[in-house]
């Protein structure tokens, strides 16, 4: 099994390359809107410790909202199901960075992988502390997760959102007039720019997967309920309003971010990161998904299988 | 195992019925108005053929939206992915017979299973043909998935939901208007009138869905690509507003309906069917939701374990 | 003045004739979209009791929403002010067939003037009676404050949209659910669409106008206030989401109707009556509402001066 | 008329001090939280020069959304109808500081008199110079409108509003994600706090707004069509989604701030300043709106009559 995907992995990535249907990048981050699309890699990490890779899986990448779901990892450890009074559990039908809902829903965001959710669990992750704390936590359980110390923030990318992503200081303000922000909007703003700025590459992102995935030999940092969840949770949120599509070819729990990331999870099987920085309408990576729907098919790796 | 399973059900049975927080019936339809809410009924479809059961589960009731899982099976078999040009894949982030989306979204439903999408897959269904036709399609299914002749429809129930379902008659109307019935409102709406009367005790319904849960020894109705993106589609709006905390609470694809039904897939291990007629603030079944994750927890049947 | 008046309108008639941007007809009535619509009058009613008139003033043509003031005003005679707790008084700030904000207020449209909120007047009137009777209210009312008989319901027109008027069906239907419709929706409907399928002249509408402009010499029909008041919402919500922009340019109450007229109430001064069929972007008469702001600017009859 | 209307004023003071419905003052500027909402003036400024008073008339308030109309008045005067390309002139059917539409509208608000479009003239304001040039041209405006220097800021209401006006921050910095921003979010809104905390007296406001109402011996700041153009869009959006209602009520334009003033114009008769800080549901002076109701219908000043 292990060569046969190798295989495929190795041919997916050729195919890839030569349809040339890379998608545009995100240009609302000035600093990231000068990568160059017509880049793709995949990482595989499978049970017992190997990592399959094709194409450009050693190259970092900014995981922005992937980081969505080990801040939430991080929250669920600190203060467990208290976070569900401030935010919910379903999909949100609307883009990634609507305000609109969070106005139908008086401040309290549907879920906590939209930009308005994920600024209320970073904001509960920096209460009562520094956001060098906050951010320490998250990279400290990434760094545990993938067992790799070389995980870091660019600081260029931080300071880049921070200088013009307007939207999410309207969300913050929006939430704090709802009471729904503990700290002063800059100082939860800094955290989540900061932590979407980590970077990675999938072969880190895939090994740090593997506790979600629940992977034998892998650390132990989620209880199984806890990873369950969680996955339940990137199924019906993890790609936004096209969350059902993505559902419905893929199979599998994803999380996608806007630099071209998507980290999958083949329950017990598998964690998976791909990285394509060309984006489709919904703000996921164009071949990203692809390649998503080209591997679960392979493997026959969906959940409803 | 399956005695352990078997003991859990009437454990489970006794403590619903000791609890006696049974929620209320549905109140818009006259005829399933009058039905004691404090009734409870569970079946457990295994591979090899055997139905365990507890409770009411030989009880029939009326399965209601449940039937749009069929509907949509039929419709696949006749048209295929064309049906994705007139229906989306997508979760509402709204209540089943909400009309505010089909407005945003000029007539195109989100998805197959809140009410404007089912309209819709039945309105295929009717095309080119007498509604008798169409529902014995779907009928003719049931019977030959559940292997069991004996599934009907209630036209007292047809009857009351054709005189006073308004909020139907109204989407059908509104699709109209857009183009997308291809039918007189008044035929699409009796068929589908009459596929929700369809009368189901839990015990044909687990037998039923065996094709989707891909059981072995089970009638080869579906594909097993089908049957999988049918199952993804339960689990992304087969609960309306309330799939994301059903996917969290449970981890399993399931399809409700207003009569009290729930049907539960666990892909390759089990089809269940679950009913206790009253509902809860999404119009889901209190009873049937919380049997749905004491058993998921019991077994351990998540898809994302 | 009157000279003067009357030579404008005929300059205004011809530079209408000769700028040809006409705009289109309503193609949702199959009997309106056959409509030719390069044509233009103008009628309007002074104190004292003279009309003048140009372009095709003695045209008839279909009311259609221009009626829901007339019909207003019969049901203000009626119930007088409980009509409030079924319909709001406010701009609904979106279409005139819009079904959306109904489900946002839960069944309480936002105005008279739009459909929904003219289906609950019409309502109210057919209450209790057969729609013959309340049909003869509403044309007696016309006739009465006309001062002439000659006013008939076009029966194609009606039979045409009752054929096709699939949005409005939804509307009342939707309205039923909620309760907020005291009749069967198909006896509201029918007289709805017979009701906007009165014809009549410009010269008869400008002369039916007048008892709402309170012009001196005329039947005494409404109260000043109530006739004010009517006013207020032809104002606020006559020409739908383009009212803001009406109230602008033109600066007087003004109704408008999907058949290309316009009843336009200088306070006091006038009643004036323009009919082009062709519409603009908001489903107002192109040429009508242009002539209306032309009309207003040359005789400085702002409300607002 | 003029003892009449003195003796109406005097009666219609008393009635309201003995009725003690006062409503709650606004309370997320706490500055103004502190007010006593037990408080009511009235000024009529008539043509020729005289103001008649009733109550705490000579009482400084701050003026808050007032100022939106005379932000709009220096604007118009700057650059004219380019100022339609960033806002629109329709009524919103939503709160004053709903951040939805903005969504829907892809950030053009729907006028210049919610938080969203008054952001945008500040914003037009502030273009090309310092804020405190920006603010003195609105001072400059009223002051010699009013033919009054004694007009100032309070500077301790615009801290306060800066310091806790987060949904404000929220659509400025939502404005600017669209490109409808100029300026920094924190410049135009430093501008708008400070203009909002201006603070007048009734009697002030009522001289100032003569310009308006085109009163005969009143300094010439506006051309009519420009007076004109600014009630028509007082009389549609100046109370919010309570706009039709006050229309419907009582039938002049007016605009309203959450300070407790409302503004009043009759146009070519008088202009009136009402001051009650006690706010009712929609965030309107809930004893202003009464006066002016009984004003309008003792005066029979209605714009409709």
């Amino acid at each position: 099994m292990t060569q046969a995907l190798e295989d495929f992995l190795r041919r997916l990535d050729r195919e890839i390359r030569a349809a040339g249907d890379w998608g545009e990048v995100a240009d609302y981050i000035p600093e990231l809107a000068r990568i160059d699309p017509a880049q793709f890699g995949i990482a595989v990490a499978l049970p017992g410790g190997g990592v399959l890779t094709a194409g450009q899986a050693g190259q970092r990448f900014s995981i922005q909202s992937v980081s969505k779901v080990f801040s939430l990892a991080c929250v669920l450890g600190r203060i467990g199901e208290q976070i569900w009074t401030r935010v919910g559990r379903e999909p949100s039908g609307r883009r990634f960075d609507s305000i609109l809902l969070l106005e139908q829903e008086q401040g309290r965001p549907h879920n906590p992988f939209i930009n308005a959710g994920a600024l209320v669990t970073t904001d509960e992750l920096v209460t009562g502390r520094a956001p060098k704390e906050a951010l320490a936590e998250i990279l400290g359980f990434l760094r545990a997760a993938a067992e790799d110390d070389d995980i870091h923030i660019d600081k260029a990318v931080a300071r880049s959102e921070t200088e013009t992503g307007y939207r999410n200081v309207a969300l913050a303000n929006y939430l704090k007039s709802f009471g729904n922000l503990k700290n002063a909007p800059e100082i939860t703003l800094g955290t989540y720019f900061h932590q979407c700025a980590i970077e990675m590459s999938c072969v880190q992102l895939a090994r740090a997967g593997r506790v979600i995935a629940g992977l034998p030999g892998t650390p132990q940092m989620l209880t199984p309920l806890k990873a369950r969840r969680i996955s339940a949770l990137m199924m019906m949120c993890g790609h936004y309003d096209g969350s059902g599509d993505f559902a419905f070819r893929v199979g599998l729990p994803g999380k996608s971010g806007v630099g071209g990331g998507i980290l999958l999870i083949a329950p017990g099987r598998a964690s998976i990161a791909i990285w394509s920085p060309g984006l489709n309408g919904y703000g996921n990576s164009r071949m990203g998904s692809y390649a998503a729907e080209r591997l679960a098919r392979e493997t026959g790796w969906s959940v409803f299988a």
